[in-house]
């Protein structure tokens, strides 16, 4: 990995590290852009003019209009902003359909909108760890309001087709909203907005810093949207707050950097995901739980022998950084898994290898050979 | 001012120069600790470790435990994320009291609570500037639950006794939360937070960047705490969202720097203050709106003569930046003016002047020499 190759980083799907030249743009930006983007001064003004360079530069990469993106602090905040501000410019009924395998920051706002009184169905993924568009489709009725599925799922790397989701969902309700997560997607997979109404993007996936992200919140949406927080007239009144220019910059930075080699990136990364499925292969009690069809980024699987925190812990030592689950969970059992049915013992030797293109061959050996190790010497789960 | 003696920023409080130590400490964090805080191998653990670090320092210049000590992205989102949450732990009664120059983030938070059936009282600043703490006292009953007052407003300067608010509001309901929002105060005046239940801060008026804030949240709230915003279990699961580890050190370093220098940096800028007003005393069209007693790094008047938005286009062209009112207010008239009862010119011509400790004797000069010759050149306002 970048300037360590005794750094075996696979955990991109947890954070990225932070590109050197995004991180030259946010301290020049701290340094130089002082001024407040509200102030009317010169400087003010200058602040403004760059801080919409960034909005439209990042809306470039999403396909939409620079005034339908406004800058987060994070892939959660744009969640909870979204559902929470769109729920409430729909009237008309009180359905709501989500995937089973949802971030948290999804999930659990819509939990709790289901305990003011709204109907939530939760669509399960299958067992292969696919979701099946049409029972969500199945679920949409004149009654509902919101639509929420992610694009890429963060734990095994599943890819919703969410575009003819969305599609399929406005020929059933016109009126009922879809939202995307595609905080896993950004960067990875090519995005196509028609039919979505909301969608939150994250920083720190795509190697900008922790602490910024943002929104598509389609124009369509924007007069009748409530924001949950209220204050100055930045973002255009829906996100108050004095802008944090630097990192709108880093944002957009990191964005452009990516912007034109997703192609090439997922060829790279698919080699990668090939390398360690071949390597893995070897062993018998090893089950692959992405599905076929996932981001080459992530690969999840049980090995169905040891504890996945004594097989992370045997893995650091070497430097090599992989993980269970969300890294959100701080260790919890994977919610994905269980959505799946998986058994408690899938559950409990769960290993996700998440990748960037800055990987190498040598990252994926690295990583089987000390697997290898852990396989033959760490102590096994009794059955 | 910092590196420019041709630039003289007298709106410290629309936002201050990043202080190049703390842009310093944030730039070697973005590349240093890339490790996710939740992540539990090596890099992830030492991220966690800084971070807390940094919690710990912020929270020993507010005085309060390190775990009632929350990150935010802004003080805007801290006084909503405080308000909306803790106005939910109590439902003995709906009365809310709050002064009448809050910055709209209080504000507009809390009269949607009254849209939703609270009854909120909003007690006016008097004719001088200064807010009557006994007014504030009479509104509370038994029914309230939440008294909000600004530690230093953000227009004009004043200081409020909060603490003798807290207090006094505490004897007559034990039960009712204060907040404060000290955005404007912190680091400009000692801050005791014994019976203040929470309390907001920002980075970007500590010559930290924008984009960074914290929250004081009493444990004696947090269990019943009702965070609007859900999902991971950063924040003790207040305020979800990977943390912003860089900008965290940033508000740490800036806090840091300026904890032991408040008496000193007050003495130095009571005498731009005291300047500035003798400067001003030879204009008999000039009033002060700024109460006496208001902190020395504010200097709020009203020239009476030329509208603001000429005035302050005329400085700014000499690279003198100054601001009429509120920077989120992006030049609309001032609220808290309208809200002392001033009339419209006065309104129509004010200048707020706003100071940190790095602006010079220099910068006092350059602004009154500027100003007098605006007073003379410029267009009058017709009467």
């Amino acid at each position: 990995m970048l300037h360590d190759p005794e750094l075996h980083y696979l955990d991109n799907a947890a954070t990225t590290i932070v590109a050197p030249e995004v991180a030259d743009v946010i301290d020049k930006a701290m340094r130089e852009h002082w001024a407040n983007p509200s102030s009317l001064y010169a400087p003010g003004a200058r602040s403004e003019e760059v801080l919409n360079a960034a909005r439209a530069a990042v809306a470039r990469t999403l396909g939409c209009k620079s005034k339908e993106l406004y800058f987060t602090s994070c892939g959660s905040e744009g969640n909870n902003l979204a559902l929470l501000g769109a729920a409430q410019t729909r009237t008309f009924g009180k359905g709501i359909v989500m995937s089973g395998f949802e971030h948290p920051s999804v999930q659990r706002p819509l939990e709790r909108l289901a305990a003011q009184g709204y109907n939530v169905t939760v669509v399960k993924p299958q067992a292969d760890g696919t979701l099946d568009i049409n029972k969500m489709l199945d679920a949409v009725d004149k009654n509902t309001i919101l639509v929420a599925c992610m694009m890429v799922n963060n734990e095994i790397g599943t890819r919703n087709d969410v575009e003819r989701l969305a599609a399929d969902v406005k020929r059933r309700n016109s009126r009922t909203i879809v939202h995307v997560d595609a905080v896993q997607a950004w960067m990875r997979v090519p995005i196509k907005l028609d039919n979505i109404d909301t969608m939150t993007v994250s920083g720190h996936k795509i190697h900008a810093p922790k602490g910024i992200g943002a929104l598509y919140l389609s124009d369509r949406l924007v007069q009748a949207f409530q924001p949950p927080y209220l204050g100055g007239e930045q973002e255009r009144g829906l996100r108050p707050g004095t802008e944090n220019l630097p990192y709108a910059l880093g944002l957009a930075a990191a964005a452009t950097r990516l912007a034109g080699s997703i192609k090439s990136r997922d060829k790279a990364v698919r080699a990668l995901n090939d390398r360690l499925r071949a390597g893995l292969s070897v062993f018998p009690e090893v089950e692959i739980n992405s599905p076929a069809g996932a981001v080459p980024e992530v690969l999840n699987f049980s090995e169905n022998c040891i504890k996945s925190e004594t097989m992370l812990a045997w893995l650091s030592e070497k430097q090599i950084y992989v993980s269970s689950a969300s890294a959100c969970g701080r260790g919890q059992p994977s919610h994905t898994l269980a959505a799946m049915g998986r058994d408690p013992l899938a559950i409990d030797t769960a290993i996700r290898v998440s990748f960037c293109a800055d990987n190498t061959p040598e990252d994926v050996d690295a990583f089987l050979e000390r697997f290898e190790d852990g396989m033959k010497h760490l102590q096994r789960i009794k059955k």
